[in-house]
């Protein structure tokens, strides 16, 4: 059991070894959202390199720290290659975080985001409470990729996956709920806003690969991971009066954010 | 002959029945505008979703209530899920937006533009006069994709257009044009500064998805569409002192638009 | 040897003509920096167009005035357009810039870039000295795309390279260098800040193409692209909290750049 005080400090921890080491997250992610996730982890600190490439993927995720695989656009050609940077992620022992985007909305990406946990066992697992339920139950019905469901609906779905997958699993939400090693840590921080701007699931899961590759404990990079998000999210959010004005603040915030902005603001809990 | 008044009511209307309802969208788009059309449906209050692969682009389709193809960045392939999405759209009733990007610039565009228009016959066809043209004439040499020609050189192309394909036309410029079943309406919004951002052609595309999924009349969905741009795009320019600010600003007023400002500044009228 | 004060007022002659002919600029770049690309080279009022597909790549080209090619997110494909579109370029007589973004980080990339300058002639190469270095030396261990070396250390490799592939070279860095027909020209603009925003090195690549489509010399249009990139980039951050205002802060400030703001900022020298 850990006091919010002690997550801050931890938090704190990894984010200034993020600064000071800049790792190199390799993503192999969506079209929407390659920009702006690549700016949240250089707004982090953290130094990101897109690469797909079959020819290349390997050879790229042997430089790096960690590897981000998001299946927001996925296409056959690229899915191949998400498997070969994972099995070479797994061989060289750097995390694995896997976004499963829109999981049981289509059978295409239930059945890729259940091949990828198989093929490269990932050390955390993203995503919202359809996607999580998709992954456990094979259940369809994911409204596109922003479901309503609370997260938790989902919590039972995360600690089986978790259990079974033998990763740490998030299931965003107003309030995240990170699982892994018999833990549960819920975070209410974020704002509403953020549901209207597209990719900040999917930079979750981009910075998530930041912590990880600072962090040996998967289930403590997910959650603070999701704490920065939800704080920096809640920072933005009181300066901007829409969504456009949020990105700019939420990199801004990402960029600036100090101590005293997690011991102040952190609403984590475990139970 | 509806009045500005009357618009102005019906726009409201169907903004509201978008943040009421967000309907899904999904989009088929170029590379370039992915994460900016995607952000302007959400501030919009409607849910985008991206999916390309042959795989799944009919399931996907089949979740919409709008389908919008775009050619920006066409490649073989992506022509190829193009014309299964179209025509699943189709099968289902649910309305076809096209935006022929660059038709008339190379030939594999506007072969590819008027394929689309035979194979999955749109509800609404979006092009600046350039596009256009070439899509009615076959006509050759659009400039790239931002053409000097005033929308008014293009209206006998976009009523032959609308009369031959059975869609509505938009003729997006200076002032926009909008034809179908007979109408002709056109709106004086918007601001000289949008030429200056990349995609705004391809935003609204987008959001006349969204409009297309909440109002049965083609053409009325066209025109609200564009009146929103226009409007939204003023607001944003009044605030912005550059195009980077503009993108910031005009997310903010399409997050914010309140009927007060609809009434206030659309400038459409039918004749 | 020319002064700062013939600098500045032959950077300006070339905004001048930039704004006034607006270039089509032909890019076949990365999915991260497509749409900021496309953002720069508007605000400085240059045309850009995007356009990969092997059937439309020549005529493309053939429109016009120049040609990026950027491998940041490369595939086998992609490859391939970039040598259609290059070898059109060269028969047409516009100039190519080059963008070997990863050389030296990843076998596929160093090779395709070396493919690259021999398949297609770049009239300008722009790299970081990493990037230099590894297309002279066939040097491996860039760390993906941020290396940490200063732009003198790649010095010499960037004169190699202009003699062997008669091009000009730029490294970028704290101070970018510019050699080129037995030239050496330094920059000293620019800020830190700049490091912190993806796609900042493929957008001086890009605007590069809008100053070589207007000025023949390409080691000036190369030192007056990476000028105007280092005084927007100033004043960018003296505006900006972060990397996020940034962004927006640049795109303004290439749209609103003055004489005045070239003349009192430039830090520009040859020796």
């Amino acid at each position: 059991m850990t006091t919010a005080d002690d997550f801050a400090a931890s938090i704190w921890k990894d984010i200034e070894r993020i600064r000071a080491e800049a790792p190199l997250v390799h993503n192999i992610t969506n079209y929407v959202v390659m920009n702006t996730t690549a700016n949240a982890l250089l707004a982090l600190g953290a130094s990101p390199v897109m690469a797909h490439a079959p020819e290349e993927v390997e050879e790229m995720a042997g430089l790096a720290r960690a590897l981000v695989l998001n299946i927001g656009t996925l296409s056959a050609h690229w899915v191949e290659s998400m498997v070969k940077a994972g099995r070479a992620a797994n061989a060289k022992g750097i995390p694995v975080i896997l976004d499963p985007v829109g999981a049981g909305a289509t059978r295409f990406r239930t059945d890729t985001a259940e091949r990828l946990l198989r093929a490269a066992p990932p050390a955390i697992v993203r995503g919202n409470a359809s996607e999580i339920r998709a992954l456990y139950h094979g259940e369809r019905g994911t409204r596109g990729v922003d479901s309503a469901r609370t997260s938790e609906e989902a919590v039972e779905a995360a600690q089986a996956l978790s259990r079974q997958s033998g990763c740490a699993a998030i299931v965003s939400g107003a309030v995240d709920i990170v699982t892994g090693g018999g833990r549960i840590i819920r975070i209410a921080n974020g704002h509403p806003m953020m549901t209207r701007v597209t990719g900040l699931g999917c930079t979750a899961s981009a910075i998530t690969g930041a912590f990880a590759a600072v962090n040996g404990s998967p289930v403590l990079a997910a959650a603070h991971a999701m704490a920065v998000m939800g704080i920096a999210g809640e920072i933005a959010a009181e300066r901007s009066p829409g969504p456009g004005s949020f990105q700019v603040n939420f990199l801004d915030a990402l960029y600036q954010l100090r101590e005293s902005d997690i011991c102040a603001r952190l609403k984590m809990e475990e139970r």
